[in-house]
């Protein structure tokens, strides 16, 4: 296991579609440190499959300390990566979470040391459905065995001790995040000093699985979706991933938050122009979010994630009871939840908090005001931000740090 | 105009795709009584264009009365048509609002003469995007004029005038029903003793217009929708209307009723298959519905009538100020929204009764307590059925009926 990018270790191409394909899997890989995985320690995924070998590419800010108490890991969400806090190599846009993390912010680089690793499944360097697999020298596609949330988290303790980390002073995040948070809370209580869930829930609602698959089904209806070979075939299925962003881009925002950023406004105009061109704000803005995200994101990876998040449910795991996945936790919990958030609404993150007060664990809860639907949490949002930082400053200085 | 079904006003084919197309258009076609408008009698649209000749189909039941007092227009939503009450030629089906309209019932075909016509634009028999352009003897397709609620409501005019109706005892509809009901009583208050909108509100919201143009993008996005001329190329665009259905299927429920009914249950078993099989018994619930929609209904008229909708804003054609399009009104209006509606939620019903307060128009507003979401309307809800029938009692004696 090294750091360093090696591509020795992947296979030769075997002809010349696999030649193009690993070119194409290639082209998403991020400039980022990457720890290799061999087939001496296989990721044991929940599906039963051994996945090995693999990587997982991370970023870090900051430094840890001497003690190595001072380590932060960031959950990204579903479209999310390891760039929280360094510029994106594709989208050139500041890390995502650059509000909450950096020196003399609530996750303060000044004093912690902060991971965050594309999950596994993903396509940001990451091993996932876009990788080559070692047994044909071609892409995964729908090859890659189905990871869960669960396997998520091993894949990420593996990285952490890989890099010389035993266990976190906080785990934080938001969305699919904070499931991965959640996670990492009921697998590895005694890695966890601080767990920070926001804007997420223990189980994927009947509601949400149904978005999630409407975007599945219009992925694979495109016919460049090839059964999932697109990498192989040269083709991209760049009209199917760009529905599915829409209407899950739909999701994360609100009826207020869309109200007041576009309402019913014309496009260059105040008159409709009678036909199915983009009239309205909100349909060019939503155009425009179908056509950048399929720049930086593979439709395969796409569906294994959201596959992940419907799997998911922490009272399932444990005999029905969501309070069982955290009996005798030491673990201190801050759980946020914004008022305006139809996909995870505050009910969800109440019933977090229930099973924490059921189990005995130390738990705050917050819940902010805000218009801005569930990517509140991505956003620049005081309140989140306040109750952040008190929650981190109060658990560093249990922690002694 | 007549009402017996004619195919020899229709041009002759002219050559064999426009033969088969031809075919695919009338497959559509319902077993419905027709009234024709001639060329000397064009519908002049809202987008400024003459539509003519133009049909409309419609369903009727009851018997109008000799002082042609009692007739009763139903409106139907996006995908709805003229079997309200009436077996469906392609499902089988039960007329869709037979638990309102029937003898006995608070809509009582045993006293009201009751109209139901399918709105231009759609592709249950009256003039659509999938009729033929007699202009070319192929289907109008994109050539098709866009037509707005107004518009319906103008050919709804119409056709009860060809019926010998002048005036309407009763308007009543649900979602783009109750705009049509809204339009009505706007445009033609001296003809409406009665207005019924249920579920509707006085303009598409910013959130609607989206969820709407991923729907539209789904289509356009199947290669077999062909530029809209799929009937020519014997292509059917069923994978992208499928996922627009799915996805606008969801909007129609709510949270709460999907818990209900299908919660995180697996489809034969209680656990996951770790594939992209319908796994949840909610994705294979909402397989079929898309799977059973495109049977029925046409891909292109789809995209004409959510975009009727998109356009629909009562305010904004009355100076900006909803009251206006009320104001002096004799009509009575009775409203209903549902709890669990959130593509229309109650604060739109309450729109409209505070413009209706502020216009002195006579007004009662019932909000149903239902978990059923949007297509409450068109379920087994007995708290609506009883405001229904109060309301519409009231108003037959005031009427004299």
């Amino acid at each position: 296991m090294d750091t360093q990018p090696d591509t020795a270790l992947r296979p030769d191409p075997i002809d010349e579609p696999a030649r193009r394909a690993s070119e194409r899997s290639q082209a998403l890989d991020p400039k980022s440190p990457v720890a290799r995985f061999s087939a001496d320690t296989p990721l044991l995924t929940d599906a039963g499959i051994e996945l090995a070998p693999f990587q997982i590419a991370y970023q870090t800010a900051g430094t840890l300390n001497a003690a190595r108490s001072n380590a932060v890991l960031i959950c990204h969400a579903l479209t999310g990566d390891q760039y929280f806090a360094h510029t994106h190599p594709v989208t050139g846009k500041p890390g995502w979470w650059e509000t909450l993390v950096g020196p003399g912010k609530p996750i303060d680089t000044d004093r912690y040391f902060v991971v965050c690793s594309n999950v596994i499944g993903s396509c940001m360097g990451s091993t996932g459905p876009a990788s080559i697999d070692p047994a044909t020298g071609r892409p995964y596609g729908l090859n890659f065995p189905l990871v869960t949330i669960r396997d998520m988290v091993r894949a990420q303790l593996m990285l952490l001790e890989h890099l010389g980390i035993h266990d976190l002073f906080l785990c934080i995040g938001g969305s699919m995040g904070g499931m991965q948070v959640l996670q990492w809370a009921a697998l590895y209580p005694e890695r966890v000093f601080a767990a920070m869930p926001i804007a997420t829930g223990p189980r994927h609602s009947a509601q949400n699985i149904a978005f999630h698959e409407v975007g599945r089904q219009a992925i694979m209806a495109d016919p460049a979706w090839a059964d999932g070979r697109y990498l192989e075939a040269g083709t991209r299925p760049a009209k199917g991933l760009g529905v599915a962003r829409m209407g899950a881009h739909i999701t994360y925002l609100s009826e207020p938050a869309l109200h007041r950023k576009f309402g019913r406004r014309f496009q260059g105009g105040s008159a409709p122009t009678f036909s199915f061109n983009a009239d309205f704000q909100i349909e060019s803005y939503l155009r425009h979010q179908g056509l950048s995200f399929v720049e930086r994101f593979d439709a395969n990876a796409y569906l294994y994630l959201t596959r992940a998040m419907d799997y998911f449910d922490l009272a399932e795991d444990h005999g029905g009871v969501l309070a069982n996945a955290f009996r005798g936790t030491k673990t201190r919990f801050c759980v946020i939840s914004f008022t305006s958030d139809w996909l995870f609404p505050t009910r969800d993150s109440r019933a977090i908090v229930h099973a924490l007060n059921a189990a005995a664990a130390p738990v705050a809860f917050v819940e902010v005001e805000s218009d801005k639907g569930h990517d509140a949490f991505l956003l620049d949002e005081p309140a989140m931000f306040s109750a952040a930082r008190g929650f981190i400053d109060a658990a560093a200085r249990a922690r002694g740090l």
